[in-house]
């Protein structure tokens, strides 16, 4: 049920036509209160799209009362039309509503470069508004889709609330197609600072570690939206623990979603001397295009491997070049930067893969989530395109 | 004729069976002076081969006065065997040719990993130094192809003297194979400081802004020897031009052989704060796998572009993210990050591309060098490896 799991929230999905296959492209979110506090997360592409400039400002002072969504068209490098297009968007969803237009979020996907169709848009915001219902959430996930294959929702029940969430994207695995956008929803009652500070912390290391071909997007937006509709005052640690799993389950689901792709890989640097140094190792192997090519060909390369973490410079990550070790899938095939046990006790079939890569420098760990780069990919992203 | 057209060397190849297919893989590259000035740029990866620790060594006194170089195995991630084994293969060459061993270069090139064949090794240098010749250039840069389909040399004539290089690599387009080697060889009578800011600038804005799929090798060398047989002592401006264009017909050829790729493409950005900016952002978009794959689908996608632009900081490059212009080869077709002239305008199908991005934000340029992303990249990167 995703974003109407937790109380005081309604939400649908509808199909408004701007999805040429006639599939849900249009979904509203609006949450009834009694709070209306929210924090989001956007995309840090200077270049970023309309939607993600109006909504910066929409959530600002830390209220929001409702969400406009749609696929079909990301509004992105579309000037000031598009802003303009937004605008409108969340004055119309506003006025249906009853509410204030700085009070409602808006977030586009789809091509970019390419005006709104406002014609079919703005209809499609009106039956949207008409269709919200308190078993809404399913229908809403389903509209957001672009080139998802499955809607991806998580809940987590804490004492007392709920978390509920919906995202969709394949991590730009699908270029113009394919923001990463998610609405989450509580009923717990939380201060706007603290959600704040819950969001930027969870999605630090779940969504910021899900890096699958290393593309950022125009348009990422991370929304949570706060009703306190349970009456339940979490402790800010349990809170925090649980919304981490909300987005991680999410984060999970793009990668395993991702298009083209036939092996969802974790990279787990392990004893690195700070956090910070080894997610840097970790996103420098998950950008290896050899890496990631070897992978589709279920060759456990630590050569490439420790070719990518020899690039990451010193003072980011100090370590010992000829101190090396990686693991495949447990099997630990370099040891001191060189030949260690057997590459043929690997088997690389299996769609997850577990890289871990041991430094040797401390005691912090990271993790990044990443694809292998196949046929299929250079398919998705060459054959089809804006 | 490349190495061996200046004027005081000699070269050669010889076959080794370094290779499996028998084809030439050991060269060696004698300066016989007067002068035995030399500089050398090395790979800045920090797992560095066993030649690369060595040659780093070689070269800090400014005198070579030979180079050895091997295809068939790259004698990296080998360990202390692998350094002892470099060492080894520097005191026989020198032993042979009756010179010291701290004037003889190593580089090697092949699969990451797998210990030296010091066997086939060491016999093949005795045989390569028996075969040295003033002729010799030819042999020896086919004799350090890896997946090179053809060999790479390049040749100036300055007044009074000339500069010729040799280079083997696909930009580390083919893997575990594909380190980047090049040796230049001048009878130009130049100190060596000044041999060392020569190459270093010449480098800089050639091979280091060549960047075929953003992976660095463990073995990359450019090694410049100067041996001062012509008697001209060139002006400092007019050698600097020489070796620049040396280096630029060579990284060309690097780009054009890349195993696996349709087009050649030129990023070029205009109008940018500094030059630093402007190479911020062209290697920007030269890593965004979106974009690659959109040009081998003659796809002009500037959307793809301005995403991977907007993704650079702007401390590193400031501009006004509402003002990017972008042009496939001629046709602007992003105009203020918006849509510009008829994309149908564009035609992809020949090999060469240009990818023009302008900042509007100051007067700086910079060009790099790519290929594009293609499903002979996968499969070569997948299907073959070490």
């Amino acid at each position: 049920m995703s974003v109407t799991t937790a109380q005081g929230f309604r939400a649908s999905g509808v199909a408004a036509g701007l999805k040429s296959t006639g599939k849900p492209d249009v979904a509203v979110v609006v949450n009834d209160g009694p709070d209306h506090h929210a924090a989001a997360v956007f995309t840090t592409n200077r270049v970023a799209a309309a939607p993600v400039v109006w909504s910066r400002q929409v959530v600002a002072d830390r209220r929001v009362d409702a969400v406009v969504l749609n696929s079909g068209g990301a509004n992105a490098a579309t000037g000031h039309q598009g802003f303009q297009d937004t605008h409108a968007t969340a004055e119309h969803a506003a006025g249906q509503l009853g509410i204030s237009a700085g009070d409602v979020l808006v977030c586009s996907t789809g091509l970019i470069g390419l005006p709104q169709p406002m014609d079919r848009l703005v209809p499609g915001v009106t039956a949207a508004v008409e269709a919200l219902g308190a078993e809404g959430g399913a229908d809403a996930a389903e509209a957001i889709m672009t080139t998802d294959s499955v809607p991806k929702t998580a809940v987590h029940r804490g004492p007392g609330y709920v978390i509920g969430g919906m995202a969709k994207g394949a991590g730009m695995l699908a270029p113009g197609m394919a923001t990463m956008l998610c609405v989450i929803t509580t009923d717990a009652a939380v201060d706007p600072a603290e959600l704040d500070v819950a969001l930027t912390e969870a999605v630090r290391t779940t969504f910021n570690r899900t890096d699958s071909d290393g593309c950022m997007s125009t348009n990422d937006t991370v929304a949570l939206l706060a009703s306190g509709a349970s009456g339940t005052r979490p402790e800010a640690a349990e809170f925090q623990e649980g919304l981490r799993t909300v987005c991680a389950d999410l984060a999970r689901q793009l990668i395993a979603d991702a298009e083209g792709a036939a092996h969802e890989i974790s990279i787990q640097v392990v004893n690195a001397s700070t956090e910070d140094a080894a997610e840097a190792v970790a996103r420098a192997v998950s950008r290896s295009n050899l890496f990631k090519a070897a992978v589709f060909g279920q060759d456990p390369n630590w050569g490439r491997v420790i070719s990518a973490v020899g690039t990451v410079p010193e003072e980011l990550a100090p370590f010992d070049a000829g101190r090396l070790d990686v693991h495949f899938n447990g099997v630990q095939v370099c040891r001191d930067s060189g030949v260690g046990e057997d590459r043929e006790l690997v088997d690389l079939s299996p769609r997850e893969v577990s890289v871990v890569i041991d430094l040797h420098a401390g005691e912090a760990t990271a993790t990044i989530w990443t694809n292998d780069l196949t046929h299929d990919y250079v398919h998705e992203n060459s054959a089809y395109s804006s």
